[in-house]
């Protein structure tokens, strides 16, 4: 049974009950907020994924052991720094800025998870963080949360929604961020620059070996699906917290109708993160079906997404198809070429293995919208996966060049 | 006993004794030569690698099917149009295309493999190769076989070198084409746009499947381990002909000197093409040491070298070397960061799992050399491997971008 969605306009983490938020100005950015701090009431659960990445930011370590802790309820982060290649030195300042987060909520340092975003291998201005700690109140809005920990975002990225469960209301909020750096693959406890971040929350109660099946599951289709240039980060993180305190108990019964809201949630923010990518004119949907297994569906979307020829063809506005089929091609997935089909947008272009003809002008006009739909059909089983990606510009090429260490 | 290479300037293909080669315009690029015959005389033995992709363009089903044969002697070759996605008819040209280059030469069609590149999903335009074909002689220079392959390319890659094998000198020739769809994996007869090309000639005597164990050696440590932008082609082949004009036969006891001579050249002809890889203002080499297995290298050192970050960083000659950390992390590879090393040029910059302090300026000198060194050290064993790729800029965009369909 489908639940119907309603979108909080203007809300974000802050949106269920059972959470306040803070954010400061550390001085860590040129500009603008840089630390934020989230907490949630007596009694929460917590879950998180992590970088799968060989190369794990302190944060990212020290927030898989106080999450395996089991009473995490607080998340504090940073941005401008991402506390990452800094040795034992970084460790210990990860450590000590759940410490510092901890004293000023009255916590112990095991009930903080700690993110940090920003640059690679510089140290953490402890003094900074510090004293923007012992300024900041718990009384930041949704939008000021989501500024906070922004790096090279353009927008803040927050959205929350509720729905009926049981004829309760539950609420769900989040934020991200995070615009380079974006290819990420985050898992649980697997213990894990511009790096992917989300925060999420729900007055929903939750035990927490079920919020982690749930977040995992969410968080498969919706952050583990989107890619700006593949560089999967060193410091992805995605926690969820459940507060609850709209006393609605998730259950074998309701999980399915929880998950849908939790899911709706996070896949508007990954799609937030595709087109907000760096350099991005183009929000591109990437519909793989017909293959065997999800994951064969999920490898080949993500192939077609992070091909940097599809993406510089959509950026040009050419309906060049011959690159969705390379892509396809070489995604490692055994497929029969044969019995391949895909369409642009509402234009069909190949059919089980040979080109269709079809008009440019028509075909131009899908690759001019704001949402570019890329569909595919393989022919070789029932299951599918859908990926967001954005263009690839000059401003990526900008972006990134000019930035310097 | 390493072998003493002599290289020819300004040879090719054609440069081993026992072959000629002829090229011509068919008009299928809008200008310049674009259609090309190599034939090696009676008693050739013949070897070939193909795409791995799943959508394999036309001429390399034929061209597997024609090496299975057995008696593969000559390679015909058109530029300007990959005939790929063309379904059945596409096909029908590739074998039609074997069957003209056969009767110009006299042989029968299997002896004969077909390579095209260029754009995918256009038929074909038979009536032009037809007339090519026939106007065609045999009687090229290396140059102009090497050009009349060329899609993107800004300049013709060719190059021959000699050794000493047991007293008796032989020759290998090489020729191949590719800027951007670039990121080739190629194996044996597992039957294979700018699409990576390329032929290699020698005089020396080698059995069929020596000839091909040989090429498959050289190919994983030369084209199969450079990059532009990691779109493997649907049309990448390698092919090698081996005249034995020279009288000398490889065998068990002087393979290891022929693969030398035929490493050495093959790995000069990848160097050129990440060198011309498109929009490239620098030749990026990264070599990846102290791994547990020679695959666990490979998988690091293409991580690295199709990362968008560190391709975007060196364009921008900033020496953010997170960037390579993130990229060897997301490899894949399980390695342990506090045993990971690395260097930029001269520079070491990461040792041990600490970064180290470093220069900036001369840290960017490194990168402002037409050839950039990034050296890791994984601490897990004693494998190794090299790849290269070149920098990422705004003129790869615009090539992409402004192509048009």
């Amino acid at each position: 049974m489908a639940i119907e969605i309603e979108w909080l306009s203007g809300r974000g983490v802050a949106a269920p009950k059972g959470f306040r938020v803070g954010a400061a100005r550390a001085g860590i950015k040129t500009q603008g907020l840089d630390v934020a701090l989230l907490l949630a009431d007596e009694g929460a659960t917590c879950a998180a994924v992590f970088t799968t990445s060989q190369v794990k930011a302190a944060p990212v370590l020290v927030s898989a052991e106080h999450l395996s802790a089991g009473h995490a309820r607080a998340v504090v982060v940073n941005a401008g720094n991402a506390n990452c290649c800094t040795g034992e030195a970084g460790k210990q300042n990860a450590r000590r800025m759940c410490e510092l987060a901890a004293q000023k909520i009255g916590l112990t340092a095991p009930e903080v998870l700690v993110c940090s975003t920003g640059i690679i291998g510089h140290p953490l201005p402890m003094d900074k963080i510090e004293n923007a700690l012992a300024a900041l109140e718990l009384n930041a809005s949704d939008e000021e949360a989501a500024r906070a920990f922004m790096t090279t975002d353009l927008v803040p990225k927050f959205i929350a929604a509720r729905a009926e469960i049981g004829g309760q209301t539950v609420t769900v909020g989040g934020q991200c961020k995070g615009v380079g750096m974006i290819g990420p693959n985050m898992a649980p406890l697997s213990v894990p620059h511009a790096t992917m971040l989300a925060f999420l929350t729900t007055d929903a109660r939750v035990e927490a070996p079920r919020l982690q099946a749930l977040l995992e599951r969410a968080v498969a289709r919706s952050f583990n699906s989107v890619t700006v240039d593949g560089d999967m980060s060193t410091n992805d993180t995605a926690i969820l917290l459940a507060s609850g305190a709209s006393q609605v108990e998730i259950s074998d019964d309701n999980e399915g109708q929880f998950l849908d809201l939790l899911g709706a949630v996070c896949r508007e923010l990954a799609k937030k993160i595709a087109r907000d990518g760096e350099g991005a004119t183009r929000l591109v949907q990437i519909e793989v079906a017909g293959t065997a297994t999800e994951a064969d569906a999920r490898t080949i979307a993500l192939s077609i997404a992070n091909s940097p020829l599809v993406k510089t063809a959509i950026f040009g506005r050419d309906p060049n198809w011959g690159r969705i089929a390379m892509a396809a091609g070489k995604a490692g997935v055994a497929f029969d070429a044969a019995k391949l089909s895909f369409s642009l947008g509402e234009v069909p272009l190949f059919e089980n293995g040979e080109p269709l003809p079809f008009d440019l002008a028509t075909a131009e006009r899908q690759l001019a919208n704001e949402n570019v739909f890329i569909r595919l059909q393989l022919g070789e089983g029932d299951a599918d996966w859908t990926a967001w990606t954005c263009d690839f510009s000059y401003e990526y090429v900008k972006i990134n060049a000019e930035y310097h260490t």
